[in-house]
């Protein structure tokens, strides 16, 4: 199929394919060199920045989907994922405004407000975090342009998608408490200075102390090796790398980072 | 309108009223004298105890869906309302195993696989915190029971519901360690033993030293009164009560209450 084809197959059909009335919302964190970026996408109907976003299948789980979707924009698949909110205003897609003649320009296709997009929609937010460097950002069939942003430089937003992007932080830094984190994010092995700067650019904030590479020791989620690093004339820090066994365990149970 | 001529409406109707193929479920949780309960409704049709539930009008955002919902059942509004996880596994309702000849027996309606509530639903769920002995639980219209549970005693539930009231404990008791807790389920004055007693009936486990109280004062959210309250010959601990305005501040902005 050709991306019209594709779009009209999506408009005309897509209900019978995905959930109607719920869409996903996906807040995708890049880490890299200590900057946190976000990856947003420009609609092509509207012009306007959101976060990367699609519908469920009818055949798959919440997560599952939304897996699907930060694979298609990002490249990576089994990326860290969490669900943060689900939002349900009945004015966040602004219904209300739904203009026939701008979808007909945008799409060729003559839609009515009964059309299962136009429809009022509740959307699932899910959070994942990964190495931006290693990614290729690609636009979705209904927008032009996938790139990623520095955190503190987010373009206006489409929709409710502001709110989104601080709920979605606001969960990950108080899961960063509870549940070890940075696999995907550091090399295999490191340096604490380095998953310390990790914390610190993950919480947005000077950590005084590195309570959280301390306490990541004595639970065990990292182990010392003997390697250092040469990093100066009388710096050569030890390496460190992850106990893939208790990080998983910890994953799954959480503990109490502080 | 009597129960059948609302039964009948909701089934015909409903889906122009309320957002199709979205539900909430309701994890109320009930504290009282160190006990920790959960409130199950009996679904009448079925013969089965699930969460109180329901449908999001099409006016409404969802927690004050959850709201209208929670009241229905406990009799109280303004209750302490969390999202905690959104369900979407499409066998999670079980809508394969839809028969037509149980619904038209407890319902005297005919309905078909493509009735808004026989199709496939994603159910937003969330906890609330309330004194079980302050309620008056109530049925819905599509049950004939509603009452507490002791949280460790909890018989066989319907759906996904019994995954729904671990994963409503366990953000409940990840959200303790970030939020002060007690209004509503402590009196006005209290010792350190009860709202002691309140976090380990929360959390589910004996704590050491008193932590949370310790934290609570020193963050300024207890305030220590002159009063205090005999309770034996030579024990006549002081009362305490929430300094309101610090509760509310730290209830929006979070602390680390470890």
């Amino acid at each position: 199929m050709d991306t019209q084809a594709e779009i009209e197959d999506f408009l005309l059909n897509g209900h019978l394919q995905y959930v109607p009335h719920v869409s996903i919302d996906c807040a995708i964190f890049g880490y890299h060199g200590q900057q946190l970026k976000i990856l947003l996408i420009r609609n092509k109907f509207i012009q306007g920045w959101c976060l990367p976003g699609g519908y469920i299948k009818r055949t798959e789980t919440l997560v599952k989907a939304a897996n699907r979707i930060v694979k298609e924009r990002t490249g990576i698949g089994n990326l860290f994922l969490q669900q943060f909110k689900t939002f349900g205003d009945p004015n966040r897609a602004r219904i209300n405004e739904f203009d026939e003649e701008l979808w007909y320009k945008a799409t060729g296709l003559r839609i009515t407000k009964t059309n299962w997009l136009i429809d009022q929609t509740i959307s699932v937010g899910f959070y994942s975090i990964t190495d931006f460097s290693k990614s290729t950002p690609k636009p979705d069939l209904m927008s032009d342009d996938c790139k990623w942003f520095d955190i503190d430089r987010v373009p206006k937003l489409e929709f409710d998608h502001k709110e989104m992007i601080q709920e979605a932080l606001h969960t990950m830094r108080v899961y960063l408490y509870h549940y070890p984190i940075g696999y995907n994010m550091l090399p295999e092995k490191f340096t604490l200075s380095e998953i310390h700067a990790l914390y610190e650019t993950l919480l947005g904030k000077k950590l005084d102390v590195s309570n959280f590479p301390k306490k990541l020791i004595s639970l065990g989620l990292l182990k010392k090796l003997s390697e250092k690093r040469s990093i100066g004339p009388h710096r050569s820090p030890h390496l460190y790398k992850f106990d893939k066994t208790a990080y998983d365990k910890a994953l799954k149970e959480g503990v109490v980072l502080t």
